[in-house]
């Protein structure tokens, strides 16, 4: 077996130990993936000698030695515009290491966007509600320079990552290798995220994307992002297992509510009976992201009712106030239920503020 | 002026007050009300004796006083089926005890309904969605035998109302006097309401209902029921006052969510945000005004499928089987990133539950 140094070490792993296999973790971390590497290959040859607990880790990697070369899958990957990034490199997203053990030991990827954002995530059988609120989620995180982590998939994800298309940034974390463009129904839109975006994988280029990666991957999205939002999710979608990550490692967790008469939507409420975040605007989800106090969300816009700003005197008389007839001040004091002074009292703030009239004795509203 | 036993004082200090008149609370609470209406007679004709701030109370309550006949309106009212109780009744109900000396005096009832139950209101300017949502909830507390409150309003609370009129009990808690069926879009359901349910009001028959005693309404709602839950609503509408009764009152507050892009559903979710229960089912409704423990909802149906029930590696290799054409164990060793020993395993598993079937060393999926 050759010895490899670093950048040949962990993408030799990453086609040996299967995402999250915390055994090849903490043997790389221990003794680092150059000696890790050789340790395995040594051990590869003398099983006889291990250890039960160490055997059955090697027995489970040593079948994929003989066609591991990751000269020539970095070669291959980068014929296609990718490259690999290793915990040492400064592009490497600080926040896998709170992964620990389980943490990817490189990533393949291809685009040139910095790997961090807002995980905007949700079921491959969306509603058409589902994919509106993606897209615009999407477009207004995007927007403000924040880019949007999804994981390629049809229904929630496709529209999270089309909603920056026009003018944000958007990486997709895919399940298999990141030459492949897949699901085939999704290839544009990958294509165009590798150029615009990133694309990224942490299993090398030529793995198939099969279930337990779907579920590994998740734990990518979560652990890359700075909050996962979860826009639909059914009661089973993997949506909520990416959700399930961002709680484990403590990162603000928003859902966005719908009807609950859409099992699309049941997914997302439950994690809200469970403690996520409602989100219902941009302004909402970016507050989620943001150290608290960095981001002042607007309330959104309220129209403004005839007896606002009204003291409640005055907006007692006025309420009393028949709609067209002169009234006087003795049937207002019957009517509102407030003594002649309040009333009077009343009057004058309505009349200052343009709201009444009179004629004498005679109290009449004015009109809009 | 006429001396007033209890069952006539209160009667004719729920026409000298206004609803939520802490000053005439605290009178009525502090001497009886019988004592109290004497007192308001005598310094009605001698103001100048008194206190400059017992003297603004006074001169808001003695216009009052020349029109008040509670004899007159208790058998006006009963002759349209209506009753008063007061707060040593035993129909009393207790949780207005609750609003200290905001609380109402006596109620106008017509109906024969327990007053209590669980509250379920929302906006007037309700879209299609919300009103569903209301029946379907309305429908669901009441025939677990709990009343269904609310307001007697168009939109969600006419919708409240409706889904328990055909086999369960509700409850209209009315702004204006009891005597008036009002909206009048309303009246042949508030009619049905005074028959199988009640209507309630704490103003005497005659009362119009003003805009203040809308909002006053809404705390006799919070404060009658184990729990209010808000169907629809949007930022302004009067369902947030009785959400924040509720939550003033300590009574569990929910909230039913809807699309984001919906007006009508923003109140909902700010609820939601600031800390309601976010309630999407009938269950749900009723797990938040039962004691905690004494309702075990169900989790809701869940499609099993093809991976679930296996053990990790079962699982795994199952996942890396191909479709259609069979495979042998070093092929799933590669694919799949485990032992031999543990892919022997899992086919093991795999065939015992019919999942998988071979023919000597090659393995094929069983098809459903």
């Amino acid at each position: 077996m050759p010895r490899y140094g670093e950048r040949l070490a962990h993408p030799a792993w990453s086609a040996i130990a299967e995402p999250g296999d915390r055994a090849a973790g903490e043997v790389i971390c221990q003794m680092g993936a150059p000696e890790a590497f050789e340790w395995l290959s040594y051990w590869a040859e003398h099983p006889s000698g291990l250890a039960p607990a160490t055997r059955r880790c090697v027995d489970r990697w040593a079948p994929r030695l003989e066609r591991v070369n990751p000269e020539r899958s970095l070669e291959n990957f980068s014929k296609i515009g990718g490259h690999l990034i290793i915990p040492s490199d400064d592009q490497w997203p600080h926040g896998l290491n709170d992964l620990g053990e389980s943490a990817p030991t490189g990533l393949w990827v291809r685009g040139t966007a910095q790997l961090h954002g807002i995980a905007v995530v949700g079921s491959r059988a969306a509603t058409r509600y589902g994919e509106t609120v993606a897209v615009d989620l999407g477009a207004g995180i995007s927007s403000r320079g924040i880019p949007v982590v999804s994981g390629g998939a049809y229904g929630i994800d496709a529209s999270a990552h089309r909603g920056p298309l026009t003018e944000g940034v958007t990486i997709a974390v895919l399940a298999g290798g990141a030459d492949s463009l897949y699901p085939a129904g999704n290839a544009e839109l990958l294509a165009q995220i590798s150029k615009e975006g990133a694309l990224v994988a942490e299993m090398p280029p030529g793995s198939a994307p099969s279930r337990h990666r779907f579920l590994a991957r998740n734990r990518l999205i979560a652990a890359m992002t700075s909050a996962t939002i979860v826009v639909e999710a059914s009661a089973r979608s993997g949506a909520i297992s990416t959700a399930n990550h961002a709680r484990d490692l403590l990162r603000p967790l928003g859902a966005v509510p719908g009807p609950v008469t859409s099992m699309a939507s049941r997914g997302c409420h439950t994690l809200i009976r469970d403690g996520a975040t409602c989100v219902t605007t941009v302004e909402e989800a970016l507050e989620l992201a943001a150290p608290i106090g960095s981001v002042m969300p607007s309330s959104g816009p309220v129209q403004p009712g005839l007896l606002d700003d009204l003291d409640p005197f005055s907006s007692r008389v006025l309420d009393s106030m028949p709609s067209r007839a002169a009234t006087d001040v003795d049937s207002l004091t019957r009517v509102s239920g407030l003594s002649a002074r309040e009333v009077l009292q009343g009057l004058g703030t309505l009349k200052c503020t343009g709201r009444v009239s009179n004629v004498g004795h005679r109290w009449i509203r004015v009109r809009f």
